[in-house]
């Protein structure tokens, strides 16, 4: 809906953090502090043996190590298709012939603009991980039925990585 | 993992922002952006009718109407419980006398250290609805199946919703 007013408070590498004056479709308006993010992409990859993979990621915001999929942010013009390949390859060291899609979800939309878009691939060639220098990842490859049950036990908490299993798994695809 | 430098950005109603350089478990260091949540919870509530409680609510963030699940941010010192019974009450006028966890979540671990709490409740009290200036929300009891469906096939998008369905129907409960 409409920005009555936008108060610019920071613009970083991936973040852009507004103060908002919205005006919402019944006419009030109200402030909010709305953070801007890109968006990203996010791969469920399934191999011949019928596991998928999943990175397990140091991440600084949950002070953790956390499972999951191959994923990342979209870069400036990039279709998110794109990104979820590149990211594949990046981080997983895999190309897959054969993709479709999960559809998106949004990571926290009372705040956070991000919209995630979610995959599923496989026939799978197998290259080169090319890591960046802030990522520090295990690349695992686990039976689907067992990340489903990780999913549905906690192990798993990212929420992308549990919507595109869920999503897969309510496709029959894993 | 450590923080060897935080510079602060931002500090508003809900949101902190930082800039953090941190140390990773391997020694390398990294600059981050981070927004600081306090957390919040949501609830998967099923009537005897084996319906769930979505609400239609604007998300000025999304710039649409979201199938959401009865949810809120917690406040300083509540348990997560007590925050998805308050909002319960709020946003959807019901109490609930049976509760059990459905686990936690990470909405977007990367930059952002929002956790959620998900619970599934049922054996319902009908009350009274109290809804705050900035929430435009309507209430709406959809079969189990039904809900389900709409997470596979896009209808909901939103992170906390999709993966409370998820698990509860991985739980036998809807």
């Amino acid at each position: 809906m409409n920005n009555v007013t936008t108060r610019p408070i920071y613009q970083g590498r991936m973040l852009r953090l507004n103060i908002e004056l919205a005006e919402l479709p019944n006419g009030r308006r109200c402030e909010l502090e709305i953070v801007h993010h890109p968006g990203g992409a996010a791969v469920v990859v399934l191999d011949n043996a019928r596991r998928v993979c999943l990175l397990r990621q140091y991440r600084h915001a949950a002070s953790d190590w956390l499972w999951e999929l191959p994923a990342g942010k979209l870069e400036p013009g990039e279709p998110a298709e794109q990104t979820a390949r590149r990211e594949l390859q990046e981080e997983a060291g895999v190309q897959a012939a054969e993709w479709r899609s999960l559809g998106q979800m949004h990571s926290s939309p009372g705040v956070f603009t991000e919209v995630i878009h979610l995959y599923f691939a496989h026939d799978l060639a197998y290259t080169q991980q090319q890591l960046g220098a802030d990522e520090l990842l295990e690349v695992h490859w686990i039976e689907g039925t067992k990340a489903l049950s990780w999913a549905s036990d906690g192990t798993i908490s990212d929420a992308k990585t549990l919507i595109g299993l869920y999503r897969a798994a309510a496709a029959g695809l894993i």
